[in-house]
């Protein structure tokens, strides 16, 4: 590979003009997944994935993420079920000029995606053999938190491999607890669908619907502390 | 730059194997810093990090993430005592035979870091103009992960620009809220402190100095369903 020759000179710590501009088309071309096509993820490309999510840093490098890999039909079928109902008392709740765009929106690709992956955070505070984890106690939330950027690694990575991440939210959280066996102590962060995407959308799903537009960068900026805008 | 010049026939949504090895590069050596050295971070530079965390997803394109960056002293330095009182307050409920690396541990770099930066979440249900946000309500806290994962992006584009990011948990969080002047509405995800490192630790520090190991890849996955190790 000519580029890697290029990088020899470099300390090892340093990225190129390139690698950069490259790791910026990747958080820009990034989407929420809703199609995918049927074919599987090989193993090797999955492990790197979940490497990408292992990598992520942790309160008191806890590490509190596990990450469960569904593939039984019947427990996506259940778990589509609920995507169902859930939907059907969402649309009730969207005003009436915004229904048919609702209506016409795919949410979830439970069934279709090759993979289903729960992302979930054993809770550093509930722990049957709980201990000191540094930095915990004074933000107890961190230990969620530290499984939301494993989940963010998870989609930059599947993003780079050309395999498309999906986040269901819509699905009721006391059967996917049951259905994924989840003790007291454990915690469901991201019900996530996995799989080559027929497409990455030019822009995010929701923008080329006319749902909501992108809010410009200055508006989410505020400088020494809040201020009403 | 002759690797562009690689990059023209494959499509724009595909990265090449060098991008691919490029971007686990990146996974694998972004750390959680603490030794910094003065010198300002350009403005182009941040705004390109900051443009990064809000290229992140959120739920309902909601975009609840709002990015406070802090320079003032005096903020500052009531942030540094604050996270020296807690300190102290957690250095006694380490185990005595650990209490030496506890106490030789740089766990902020408030000060010393020429930035600053509060990650704060606007929550949509609690917003005084709120509005149907699409897939929320049946999971709540998923406003409060869509800014885990802009912090993500921003540590992820920070790493690829040289700049190192730490984050400081031990601080007393009604404190910060007050310094932040954060209203009931809004809730502090992670507090930042950004600027070019002494250097990028070989490993994380945690590791490097003895107190807690990595956990092998396959002992945080699981099919299925959860199963007790």
């Amino acid at each position: 590979m000519p580029e890697e020759t290029d990088q020899t000179d470099a300390p090892v710590e340093q990225f190129s003009t390139f690698e950069r501009q490259s790791f910026y088309r990747l958080i820009g071309t990034r989407r929420d997944i809703r199609h995918f096509r049927g074919d599987e993820i090989p193993a090797e490309v999955l492990e790197r994935i979940l490497q990408a999510g292992h990598a992520a840093p942790s309160v008191g490098h806890s590490q509190p993420w596990r990450f469960i890999t569904v593939r039984e039909h019947s427990t996506r079928q259940a778990i589509h079920d609920s995507f169902v109902r859930v939907n059907q008392l969402q649309q009730k709740m969207v005003d009436e000029d915004r229904a048919e765009v609702y209506r016409s929106l795919k949410l979830e690709g439970i069934l279709d995606a090759p993979l289903n992956l729960a992302v979930v955070c054993e809770r550093v505070a509930r722990q049957p053999r709980s201990s000191f984890t540094l930095g915990h106690s004074p933000q107890p939330t961190t230990d969620m938190f530290s499984t939301c950027l494993a989940v963010q690694n998870i989609w930059l990575a599947a993003r780079v491999e050309g395999v498309g991440v999906g986040w269901v939210s819509l699905v009721e959280q006391d059967l996917l607890r049951q259905l994924l066996r989840l003790p007291d102590h454990v915690e469901l962060v991201a019900y996530l669908c996995l799989g080559y995407p027929v497409e990455f959308y030019r822009k995010p799903m929701l923008e080329l619907a006319g749902w909501k537009e992108k809010v410009p960068l200055n508006q989410v900026c505020l400088q020494e502390h809040w201020t009403e805008s």
